[in-house]
């Protein structure tokens, strides 16, 4: 079973590792400016590395979810995928965003985006259980036969 | 074995959705009232949009965590419905919110009774879960025998 | 199959409750220093706590995560042993912060070594599942032949 979700739990890992390597330089951050905790700002350049993590922070859970969800519903791989992605596209947004405000916005398309297609994915296959489940009609069967 | 949680991922993807639309209408009030990133306050309705946004991001991974464990350890159906009803109560605590501070105090009571109420299920499964795997007493096909 | 991960959401539970309480304390703190919603600094102690609790926060969902993936791919024994631990930590980081800036290192550094551990036993966990499943070579069966 476990091979089920294995590439999620390796994507999941990796999103871990992501999160805490951002905290570190928040950290690494607050070290060069002088920023004494529980002070939250002070300088621009940390401010936007703070704002650059809490934006990765609030999204964390919501990404999680939705790769799960569509992994688990509709296909490993693409979620994996995908996850992968949104991982490159975290790093994206992060690094732009701790060189200056414009800087966020691709990799925040980008994060959007990916995260669009999980959601409509694990959608997808959330009513396709749904109608194999109780009413009896699994459209990827039908889909397959045809072809 | 996707039909045992199928609803938990239904409910778990509408709140994935409300979070986005959260997250969305955040960056609508920061156009509104012209707060450029990465500031996070300068206008009193932002502020309360913001602290609205940041008090549902911050019970996301709490309200998840219970939702699942009292639907797989107690019963799907009714912590899916508590789930649903969560959404509703975070509807009414965001908009309360942007209104004005006090607005957020119904939405808030009844988002933390139905939190209690999914930790009290979870809890429940959790312990008659113990009982049945390690001292082979199962209480709810007790129940089931004396009715 | 509720029993493999029975012990991993007894300690999410026990968690969460934790989360509630430090939620619950800020808003005591709240009152004490009468610092009235959206505000979110005010007086030093309030600060401290907040901060506290949002650091808490931040890290919740990394958490959740390596517990479960260490516990499904290695040990659930190890990681629920191991969350417990994380728990414990968390308490101190959080009234030792309370108390003052300083107060905070004990347990975060116990934090961090936690998690650490985590996640290298989930990752050592999904590496050995990766072999199984696509190389057919299992080091955990390996090592429990040679002893």
């Amino acid at each position: 079973m476990a091979g089920d979700f294995i590439l999620l739990a390796a994507v999941s890992l990796l999103s871990v590792f992501q999160q805490c390597h951002f905290t570190w330089l928040v950290g690494k951050s607050r070290m060069k400016h002088k920023i004494i905790p529980p002070a939250v700002s002070g300088a621009p350049e940390f401010d936007r590395t703070f704002r650059a993590q809490q934006n990765c922070v609030e999204s964390y859970p919501i990404f999680l979810t939705v790769l799960w969800t569509a992994g688990w519903f509709f296909n490993q791989g693409l979620a994996s995928f995908l996850g992968v992605l949104y991982v490159f596209a975290r790093y994206k947004y992060f690094h732009g965003y701790v060189q200056s405000a414009k800087g966020r916005i691709t990799g925040f398309y980008l994060n959007v985006i990916i995260l669009a297609c999980l959601i409509i994915l694990g959608a997808a296959g959330i009513v396709n259980s749904f109608l194999d489940e109780y009413l009896d009609f699994n459209i990827k069967k039908k889909l397959q036969k045809l072809f």
